[in-house]
């Protein structure tokens, strides 16, 4: 098994926390991504998207989209469970990991190929009243996050979870690009500070 | 429990067929989107983003997100699973879940607010340009998908999955906006019609 990644990049940053939490090692394997190497054909044959995180199994089947990667390993190590454990969590789970992902992750990715350089690749569509708008997305979704987190102790609720993982990469990710926690946001900003700190964060 | 949505909307339709596959009927609520109720504070209470579906549980809590919802039900009765049971086929049902939603649902609904007169909320931010290149974004979806379907009898492999229904749904919604399957997708539009014909693509 072998997982292809750019450590730079923030989903795959998801899969190493998740990883990391689980307490599972898999090899991995730096796809160079700054100099093309995911728009080749010997990678596209791993994903037609070109995009990484991809785990490649024993059998050679490729799977991609980080949490259909996590969720492999959720179910190969059910131990220290991250998405729920009774149909109730699960669901709330799968809830606030799909609104963080768009409020928040996919927000901050789309300012950040329409609005800014990205990935530099000069032929890619770009619209930057789009990314512009993404921004506020992004600042909006943090503030909704902020209120959930004004009554829970983690995203979706007690329990830390795989919504934690993508809502902390999303931020740093966020960061990265000069879109900071808005003033205000302390439940945001106590959660971000003791998250940051688990060792996984720096997996 | 009950399950609020808007009969008309490919998203509730999804929630539907899940159900009607697991053999399991719900109580539904009609939300009159079109005259606004689901941005009036009642409905905001159930889903701050104004959305339908929303499955509200016995206790009160309630949970959005299509495949949230889908997946509770798939939790309290798992027979006739479709999310699939080994590790391999729950990541590739997820993996082809995530593609079929992103590269096609997505792509229309995009079309679809940005590019015709919607819902007709005129407050709503509008971005044409981005609207028309999510229409190229699922076209090129349903030749993936295309490809995917010439070696596979159904998405995401020899078993009907949660992804088959967010196909078909899909498939419908660019359908009633006028975008069709393109010509030579052969494999695509042998599935389109044989999952069609399935009792619970009328649910």
């Amino acid at each position: 098994m072998k997982l292809y990644e750019y450590e730079a990049f923030p989903h795959p940053r998801r899969v190493r926390m998740f990883l990391a939490e689980k307490g599972l090692d898999v090899p991995r394997v730096q796809v160079d991504v700054p100099a093309g190497e995911h728009r080749q054909p010997a990678f596209l044959a791993k994903n037609p998207d070109g995009a990484v995180p991809v785990l490649e199994l024993d059998g050679g089947e490729c799977i991609t989209e980080t949490t259909a990667i996590s969720r492999y390993f959720e179910e190969v190590q059910p131990k220290r469970p991250l998405f729920g454990e009774s149909p109730e969590s699960k669901a709330a789970i799968e809830m606030w990991q799909r609104r963080v992902e768009q409020s928040l992750m996919a927000a901050v990715g789309s300012y950040f190929h329409h609005a800014t350089e990205g990935l530099g690749d000069a032929g890619r569509y770009r619209n930057r009243d789009w990314g512009e708008k993404n921004r506020e997305t992004a600042l909006e979704g943090m503030r909704s996050l902020n209120e959930q987190l004004a009554g829970n102790t983690y995203v979706a609720g007690a329990d830390f979870s795989v919504a934690d993982i993508t809502a902390l990469c999303a931020l740093d990710f966020a960061k990265a690009l000069g879109i900071v926690i808005p003033e205000g946001c302390d439940s945001l900003r106590r959660w971000y500070e003791e998250v940051s700190a688990r060792p996984s964060a720096s997996a």
